[in-house]
């Protein structure tokens, strides 16, 4: 009696966490349906797309044959593949032409034919080569010249393996799985680390594809995920014989999917740690406790002034801002070049011995980096530490010890160093910021161009004179109540 | 010709070099002759000492007789191996008893005979146990009782060790030796590392003997120490087949110089890190450019309250003192309880998230525990880490979800580190101090109990106001100027 007593708690806790597993693999199943209802384009939805591209691509084959040139269209990207969701409405155009044109004529010819296919309603774009931009029956369409080269692994252009990533996925893909990666999708973007684009660092429609077929089902990709750890291996066309040389080839990257195209690439280069981490965690508490909240994007409230000022008070931080006119360079120039300058700046305040608690970026027409402090003074003497023991010293002490700036040593601290005490040039951030705003080593090209030309920075509460426009607002009202999207 | 002239220059060099360092050994001779006949006790001296070792020791015997003890006195220490500098005026009696006797009786056979011997001027003083400090002649005189143990493995007390320490020396050492000793002496008490006191934390006359007959001599003991590394080991007798062995018996010591009469102690066991590395410094700085400097004691300036004022000021630190009556303990029981509780302030204040630049303790009746810290305000916002990706984050994120204290969070960083962002309990540093006082959590015993009848707070400009005391304003004096003795 008292074993099965002591016995019995344990029994019901194993029964309930089995129970409370088989519930939450139900409600899922319930969830999933529903998600996949709302996000899936309907018969006439997809009709639609198809005729539009359908229209296109004869457009694109008239043309070339009206200009003699030797190319034809190809559909590619989530239209071509059935696993776009409702709320994307982007066809991809690719326009192929023969290896064996040089890269200014393809450019050219290219150009021509997208132009008179997109009509007047057009804006040229420049990535790696340039692109035309349309609108056409409520679509937003890309048409992308490109060469259709035979062997992927050497493309001249990172879109030229557009077209084999197209064969390699649609050869592929189940109508079952389509729904399984309209899920993924789905679930991306509610937890906020869809798109490969370099202001996201997040996963590509390809990658969620090739993250489906892995596993076999949006749940298992969840599953899997919830495992994940630094430096993931995904080969999916087995191309290394072991993992290690797999991340050898990319020791920096959080997850490593080999382009089962190109096992020179990796599909999640774009993927940065922070959104790595983020789609572990979702994953973790997805499973834990699955929730509508993971599939629906999280629209924080914009706070009003009266709110900023006092969360920035709250806070008891100093936050700095340095805005300037936004370099006229494409977004996946300009994002990491915001990124490169923001860092550039944050290495020369802890160079000073501050710390930067958070900081962040934003951007339209104006450009703001946004640095926050834990403190902005710093004491004016200054510890410099001297070569380890068996190393010589003469040339440090001889460098202090005759120096103006001197206030203490040479001595040996409890710890065994060498020190000398000196004074600090710089005290105050402001200064310092200034001057590397002045030096600019290690900015981004155009951020740097546009930073000589002028800037301004703001100090606390004064940031609050930059919310004279909504989306910054909308940018710093979701830094000072920053949350993972599902936790609302 | 060209040739010539172009290994001309290097060839300079290396006869440069050597002759400068032909030209060291030489100054260093010549300068090591004139300290030691400066450190040296005359004839005369010596003469003098040698009555008043002699007298006392007829004294304890005669005592011992007229007591009906079995016991019989011994001196041992610099004084019984004619390593005592001019200096040093001390003489060690031992008295020896029986290993049988009991430990009461002994203590109090050997206090009635030190008591008896030492007459009126005395000094009654406990250590590990009792002992009679007293004045004869000119020198300070200790009357030890100690056990007479055949086994120095098997000693009751540490004070049983000297007999066998003084027989183990005087049996190695020669005259030439002992005039080596006191340049090593010299040389440590130059430096400020001699002593091997708990206040102190350097090197013992013994342990200064021990190196010598190690080595050789004075300059080989020198040049030995440029090259030493944390963990270095001195087996003399080489009681351990392997240098490892003695290592892992004390892993924390910066020195392990093995006992000849007890392998199982380190003789350098009260060395503190940072005498071991000033004694090295000072070896290779010495080695560089021989100077008188080395053998004499650095007298710091003692500044005035308006230079202290200003200096305090030009740091600008905040520095804090905490003053209380020094409890009534001997020295070897109060540094390291007043250690022990500055490290444990220091620990509170680096968990409250501080960073303590530099610290001091100072005594005579009253104590002072000095902190110095970068800054005194840290932000109200305070950053709570979860558990890496693969540790479930359930409860971390439970736990600080609905706080009060929440700012923002959970969310991700740009390490990939799950983070909250709190409100801090206390911003500012004082309060902490005064906390961490009234728990006195790890404090020294007698130290915490003296705390607790009262204290002090001193900030900043405000610790002037122990300057009322001389002692205190030469120890602050130094701690403001703080360099190596022998950088003048």
């Amino acid at each position: 009696m008292v074993k099965s007593r002591l016995t019995f708690p344990q029994e019901k806790t194993k029964l309930f966490y089995l129970r409370r597993q088989i519930l939450n693999w139900i409600e899922m199943d319930v969830l999933l349906k529903k998600v996949l209802s709302e996000v899936k384009p309907s018969k006439a939805e997809k009709t639609r797309l198809g005729k539009v591209a359908g229209k296109l691509l004869q457009r694109v084959n008239e043309v070339c044959k009206e200009l003699d040139v030797y190319a034809h269209g190809m559909l590619v990207g989530s239209a071509a593949r059935g696993t776009w969701l409702r709320s994307e409405r982007d066809i991809d155009i690719f326009i192929l032409f023969p290896e064996r044109l040089s890269r200014k004529k393809l450019e050219e010819k290219g150009l021509a034919i997208a132009r008179k296919v997109a009509g007047k309603v057009r804006k040229e774009q420049f990535a790696e080569h340039p692109y035309i931009k349309t609108r056409m029956g409520g679509f937003d369409v890309d048409l992308v010249p490109c060469y259709d080269v035979s062997n992927p692994a050497q493309i001249k252009s990172a879109v030229d393996r557009s077209p084999h990533h197209q064969r390699y996925i649609s050869s592929r893909l189940t109508s079952e799985l389509r729904d399984q990666v309209l899920l993924l999708k789905q679930f991306m973007m509610g937890t906020g680390v869809y798109g490969s684009d370099l202001k996201t660092q997040g996963f590509s429609g390809y990658l969620c594809e090739l993250l489906t077929l892995q596993y076999g089902s949006f749940k298992r990709v969840i599953g899997a995920a919830n495992h994940w750890e630094l430096g993931e291996v995904i080969d999916p066309e087995k191309a290394y014989s072991i993992e290690g040389e797999a991340r050898e080839l990319f020791p920096k990257d959080p997850l490593i999917v080999i382009d089962p195209v190109d096992p020179g690439r990796n599909v999640a280069a774009a993927l940065s740690l922070q959104n790595f981490a983020t789609f572990v965690r979702a994953s973790q508490d997805f499973l834990r406790k699955p929730d509508f909240r993971f599939f629906t994007p999280r629209k924080p409230r914009v706070l009003t002034p009266q709110e900023i000022r006092g969360l920035i008070k709250k806070r008891g931080t100093k936050i700095f801002s340095i805005s300037f006119t936004t370099p006229d360079v494409v977004p996946d120039m300009l994002y990491p070049q915001l990124l490169k300058t923001k860092r550039a700046l944050m290495a020369q305040l802890k160079d000073a011995g501050f710390r930067v608690l958070r900081s962040g970026i934003w951007a339209n027409n104006k450009s703001v980096i946004l640095l926050e402090l834990s403190i902005s003074k710093l004491p004016n003497v200054h510890a410099r530490v001297g070569p380890p023991l068996q190393v010589d010293a003469d040339d440090f002490v001889k460098k202090h010890l005759t120096s103006r700036r001197k206030l203490a040593g040479p001595f040996i601290d409890d710890d065994g160093r060498l020190l000398f005490e000196v004074e600090r040039g710089y005290t105050e951030a402001k200064p310092i910021l200034k001057w590397a705003l002045t030096q600019r080593v290690a900015f981004g090209k155009h951020v740097a161009r546009s930073i000589s030309k002028g800037y301004m920075i703001h100090e606390g509460e004064e940031i609050i004179k930059l919310c004279k426009n909504k989306e910054f607002t909308k940018f710093l009202s979701e830094y000072l109540t920053l949350r993972l999207p599902w936790y609302r």
